[in-house]
């Protein structure tokens, strides 16, 4: 069995700043035969200071995943196609992998794709190591994903994902973990001002169905598809689309005044209300006379039990019917983080749980449930909040290359503060080795310190140590010199 | 100008447990409408067991690369075609990363490609922000590479590599400091018996141009490409092929006795001598006449006075004029490491100088030298030396589920104990949920710690604390538990 419905992924992910897509940009060899340095448009590099961040920003993330128990897992990029795709029309552009045109890559079964996500690649890994398994699997994974993306819609087409799931637990207490999961991430990354919604798969076909959609028919995921873009496009948008605008895009339908009413009555069921309790109490009378929607009720009220027993402040989550989520493969709560102060990032931290998906693989479900933090949008995010930044030294001590002849004894010197735990640099520049220019380096690198050794240092076994924060020079004995250093950074080797 | 020699890559990172390849094995889906999952021949994933300690060995060298003062880059996957290949014919097989059928993608200047190593990517980025980098820029880093290896050579198509490079800084030091960081990550990985091959491609060159071809020449490249097998087919195998029975594969000429006579010479020039001054001393009499052989041994000479002021033990590093690594774009030192008790693994380190890389983007050269450690064959080779495992715990408690509905407060203790910093998990399997299965959970998480609440303890204030080590079973009061669980683990909170 397997319900993936075929929901689009349009509106997953974008990226604001980048409006560069993949084959948009002029990458014309220049005339004099020199190589354009440039990446294809939707790629991108981290340099030093942004990685810094960045490391520091997905260890705070591991540390969180690592107290909730999950434990690591990588898997590979390159994937069977049918394994993204389950053996149905792709859903959304893919990136294959083809060796150079010498290889025969035509045969379906051997065409290799790059994972668009990490949860599909987990699902077959499951799969594939069922017996060894011991569940509830709780893994983490930190990796880059490819998509197909539009080059006019600013996203990137390669793009790092850091998720946590729990395979092998079934709905309540597993998706109370996620979220409280989620809410301890945001947290330790100094985000106090945000906000999870919550629905539920079944309480959306539950609704489908109110307007006479089977659940997971082509009709009800062109219906969601629509009503996700709510955040782009607002209700009187979602309303015109379903009147008829994009009927030839989104499916072979166009609502009428009637059910363009249920879809407003529906998607403004629990605007205003104080809280989550009253918001579940709204969507348990909605449907009152039971089916798939008070279901998803009865599985948002379980979640809610255990969030307050867990710690979650009530004003971080709220449950929200008209949340629907992008990818298919959804099958009970769904879950979306918004920053407060940066919400044109739209969702930086989504997920949900997905009980069928190792199916396509065994044949029977298997309870999933997870959420995944959007790294790079999340950081772009955390730097225009100013939440973010690198500004550690590089190196500890930099040492200036006074005497080229001196070099073994500045090697002897770095070997030293390294065997120590100091990070050491020694000036060996191929353009400007005047000492102006190695003191510029060093500040460069933000070392603390500056070390100068020279014949008379040498002569009398000290090093002049400058302190680039007091700028005051010191002599320091070069037996004493890593303790002291050590000392002033207040550590220990 | 780009005098990057056309060298193939077939012996580098040959995996020996790997014998699938991208297209060889059988993946079609099942009768049963079912999936297979499997993963691409030549593709891998890592188990949480594999991955811990992975990660832990990964760790170690970012500490030892940051104590030389490298930063972090993180570079595209994706890159464009030309930027890989400097407008040459391949002298690979790689992946070109393609959008599904719909896109067009037949503009060569367009296509992308996967990354076949993490150096010409870094030459790209230092090409297109040569003026925001403070030179010598020391970055490193670690990610995926992609190459389109044959199925029957028992290689990956994608794995890992971690590199650390110093561009901007000329021979002699850079390369000394490149050196001494290999010799300080090995120790840090507890590998004491290693070594490190050091040649020179001037050396190789010079040698060359002794048996009639011009440096960068195709010929030359092609001699350099046979005398590189000579790990795997030993000297026989090298001067058979020379003599002329691979002839066509390799190149248009065929060796004759005189000729082979001077491989064989060259290649065992430094036999049987006891130091690395011997060895020198015998290359330098090899090239009395001066030219470029002997400006790369004057090369090697200073690199080795470097190495003794910086600590390395002589016995750790050897100069061998037979090592000429497969990669086309070195131009002075090259190095490889292998492990003397794991010499089947080949190189598990290695990497060399390549002045004229950044050339085909600015057209003039940038000195840059680094080495790049073969992850996944150094993990293999640690896991066959078994220095390397996992045995830490997952979490430090485990939660059993006594009463489903007690579930609030098993939720509350887990976050008590988080935030605590103790790892905890609470038992919420889809499956058997008996607490002699949840306790098999618990131990298959090594979990020091088995919590039992049930309604006495509620009542009486207190959790039930089991020591899977020492099985002994201990009431302990819930207000204590956070503090007493980290006494026991010698840690704080």
């Amino acid at each position: 069995m397997d319900v993936v419905n075929p929901i689009s992924l349009d509106n997953e992910f974008p990226l604001p700043e980048d409006d560069r897509g993949p084959f948009q940009e002029e990458t014309m060899n220049s005339q004099n035969g020199l190589i354009k340095p440039a990446l294809p448009g939707g790629f991108q590099d981290f340099g030093p200071r942004e990685m810094l961040a960045r490391e520091r920003m997905l260890r705070a993330i591991e540390r969180i995943y690592r107290s909730f128990g999950f434990v690591p897992l990588q898997t590979s990029i390159g994937q069977r196609r049918e394994v993204l795709t389950g053996g149905k029309p792709a859903s959304m552009r893919m990136w294959d992998l083809r060796v150079d045109a010498s290889r025969d890559t035509t045969d379906e079964a051997q065409r290799v794709t790059a994972r668009f996500d990490l949860t599909v690649p987990l699902a077959r890994y499951v799969a594939e190591n069922m017996g060894s398994i011991r569940f509830p699997f709780r893994r983490f994974e930190s990796g880059d994903v490819f998509r197909g993306e539009s080059p006019q819609k600013g996203r990137y087409c390669e793009f790092r994902q850091f998720d946590a799931d729990i395979v092998g637990a079934p709905t309540g207490p597993a998706d109370a973990e996620i979220m409280l999961c989620m809410t301890s991430v945001m947290r330790a990354l100094g985000i106090e001002r945000f906000l999870i919604k919550v629905n539920d798969r079944k309480v959306l076909n539950g609704f489908a169905a109110r307007v006479g959609f089977e659940p997971g028919s082509d009709q009800a995921a062109a219906l969601l598809r629509v009503m996700d873009k709510v955040d782009k496009i607002g209700l009187d948008g979602v309303l015109a689309e379903l009147a008829g605008k994009a009927a030839s895009d989104e499916g072979s339908f166009a609502f009428g005044p009637e059910q363009l009413e249920a879809v407003r009555g529906f998607m403004t069921l629990t605007d205003g209300l104080a809280d989550n309790a009253q918001r579940l109490a709204r969507l348990k009378g909605y449907f009152a006379e039971g089916g798939v929607g008070a279901e998803g009720v009865t599985e948002l009220e379980t979640i809610a039990s255990l969030l307050s027993a867990g710690g979650m402040p009530s004003d971080r989550w709220t449950v929200d019917p008209s949340i629907a989520r992008g990818l298919g493969y959804y099958t009970g709560p769904v879950f979306e983080t918004v920053l407060l102060d940066a919400p044109k990032f739209g969702s930086v931290y989504s997920g949900g749980r997905f009980d069928d998906l190792v199916a396509r693989f065994t044949g029977m479900s298997l309870p999933a449930v997870g959420a995944s933090v959007g790294v790079d949008r999340l950081f772009a995010a955390l730097q225009e909040l100013k939440a973010v930044s690198a500004t550690e030294p590089d190196v500890d001590a930099f040492i200036i290359r006074m005497d080229e002849a001196l070099m073994p004894e500045y090697f002897a010197l770095a070997a030293e503060l390294r065997a120590n735990g100091l990070r050491a640099e020694i000036g060996m520049s191929h353009q400007d080795m005047s000492t102006k220019a190695q003191m510029a380096t060093a500040l460069d690198r933000r070392a603390p310190f500056i070390l100068f050794l020279g014949g008379n240092e040498i002569a009398a076994g000290t090093v002049q140590v400058k302190d680039t924060a007091t700028r005051r020079q010191t002599q320091v004995p070069r037996t004493a010199l890593a303790q002291e250093l050590l000392t002033r950074l207040d550590r220990t080797a």
